[in-house]
């Protein structure tokens, strides 16, 4: 296993101290139970959005802390659900009186342990309403999953929530973006090759040199089907076609694309999987009227990407252009 | 060769077409020759601000381009040097009346081809400075280098000459302040894979499964030594008092801490070298002013990173906080 790491048991412990060492301007970051703040929390007034999951997706979520984005995000062991606990220890930290948001992905453990965290904070008066992102297109059920999993469009929903909470919208107003948003987009992955957990020391699956992983979920389980290797050209049209047939999106519908990399692919090939994305839907009459191109929801560094489409409206397309400041996504400020 | 691509050929043309897809509004995008211009190019009366290389280090430079850093780049094939040709037609594309800048990491090849369109850009009656990038510790010459090479702090540089040359400063002091970055700023960085380039098939070096290079080039070109691979504390330390020591840095300095992944290396790992770093500039009685975490400058999928420290004034501070508009680097607009 090379990793630049000291203990595998401290990996995130000490990714959280890098953060708070780069980014205490922004954000504080809690150690004991793990969590990171937006600097200026509880913000009074405002709905806090809260996320969280397992570590290895990084920027996803503790990235995604701050104005215009997530109040708060708590990261679980590498691929594994943070504690309830951390959750509502969090969820008080955010609280500003008007109720928080949690933004879970559909995973068993993630949607049990936020389940129970919304229960805690419910006897201590706070208001949580929850959130299940599930835009996986590959596979109905999976190995950590009941129904489909929570991909890509996680970030997505996490910017344009974030962006009504700051509007000072309700809670259900806040709850109904996040709904909206889960309901209009889709998403699918792949990977080339697998990651390596650091406690597990070896890679999580294997994959000859000649084949892939269609449909491949973002802690290495698996997908759709194995195949041999094809160009860009192909996996995209693969993915893409998954992702478009399943809304359906339709001629006419107006897109954010994105194209994300799962932590070990060059930007370089990120783009040209862009290029033919854009060709793909041109040819379908769906116009792309925001894109977002870059690794923002990883697998530590399985190379790989996955394809995610956001049908907008103008209500949409102005929280995602809203101003944002976080360590990853930044823009209008 | 696990990539995300067509023919090996196309990879880089058919990137660009991916940046012109995407940031549309931000660049325009010329294939023949091949380079990236901002959308409003030239601005008259300011000094344009030009770079360029070899591709496979993405997002540099390509994503730099755009208000308040680079007004044009200019990307080679993979790790080869822009040709003359494209580098004067960008120059011509960049040129407000003001005189242009190159800003050159330094390897042979692209130190020759940008003195050759200099000199024919001088024949048109444009005025053009080069500056010289040379911030790598690691090796007094190397394999494509007359001394020592430029790495890391390229990115910085580009974004404070940029600045500057957005505030309408001439073009002597525009290469002034890119001549004050060069010589504050030092760099050093290691792998712990190699990369594999697509016309080639094949990883560019082999390196054990317990072994790292320390001191590597960003083209996989050879560096000090190799060495059974450490913690991130250690490695941390072999790169941080390399740098540290060569300017020298000293105690009362303020610094700007640049924590670099090659490609191939998870954000979660960057942090956590990061929390290393501070711990020992702190030590040093040394004050992180400003930082950047993150795959800036790469090698298309190696695994590894790179640590690039500037000493900072309070003319670079407000350099580097100037508002910035790039596919890669945002912030204040």
């Amino acid at each position: 296993m090379k990793k630049l790491i000291n203990r595998p048991e401290d990996v995130v412990k000490e990714a959280l101290q890098g953060i708070a060492a780069a980014h205490g301007d922004l954000v504080r970051v809690s150690l004991e139970p793990q969590y990171i703040v937006r600097g200026d929390a509880p913000v009074t007034g405002k709905v806090g959005v809260l996320s969280g999951g397992g570590s290895g997706h990084e920027p996803m979520h503790g990235g995604f802390v701050g104005p215009g984005m997530l109040d708060a995000a708590c990261p679980g062991a590498v691929f594994t659900s943070p504690t309830p606990d951390q959750i509502l220890a969090a969820t008080q930290a955010v609280n500003g009186g008007a109720g928080v948001l949690h933004i879970v992905k559909n995973y068993t453990g993630d949607v049990m342990n936020f389940d129970m965290a919304a229960e805690l904070a419910g006897y201590e008066g706070i208001e949580v309403k929850a959130m299940v992102i599930d835009d996986d297109v590959a596979v109905k059920d999976s190995l950590y999953t009941a129904g489909r999993r929570g991909v890509g469009l996680t970030v997505l929903a996490e910017k344009m929530t974030g962006a009504a909470a700051e509007e000072r919208r309700s809670l259900e107003e806040v709850a109904e973006v996040c709904r909206k948003v889960n309901g209009w987009g889709r998403s699918m992955g792949m990977a080339l090759t697998s990651c390596t957990v650091p406690q597990a020391g070896k890679p999580t699956f294997d994959l000859p040199e000649d084949e892939m992983e269609i449909g491949i979920g973002i802690h290495g389980e698996p997908g759709r089907t194995r195949m041999k290797l094809k160009t860009s050209a192909e996996i995209t049209a693969i993915l893409a076609n998954a992702v478009l047939d399943d809304l359906p999106f339709e001629r006419g519908d107006e897109v954010l694309a994105f194209v994300n990399g799962m932590g070990g692919t060059p930007l370089i090939e990120l783009y040209g999987v862009y290029h033919e994305l854009a060709k793909i839907l041109a040819g379908r009459g769906i116009k792309i009227a925001r894109n977002l191109v870059g690794s923002y929801i990883t697998s530590l560094e399985m190379a790989g990407c996955s394809i995610t489409l956001l049908k907008l409206d103008e209500e949409l397309i102005r929280l995602w252009d809203a101003p944002v400041k976080t360590p990853a996504l930044r823009w209008g400020i």
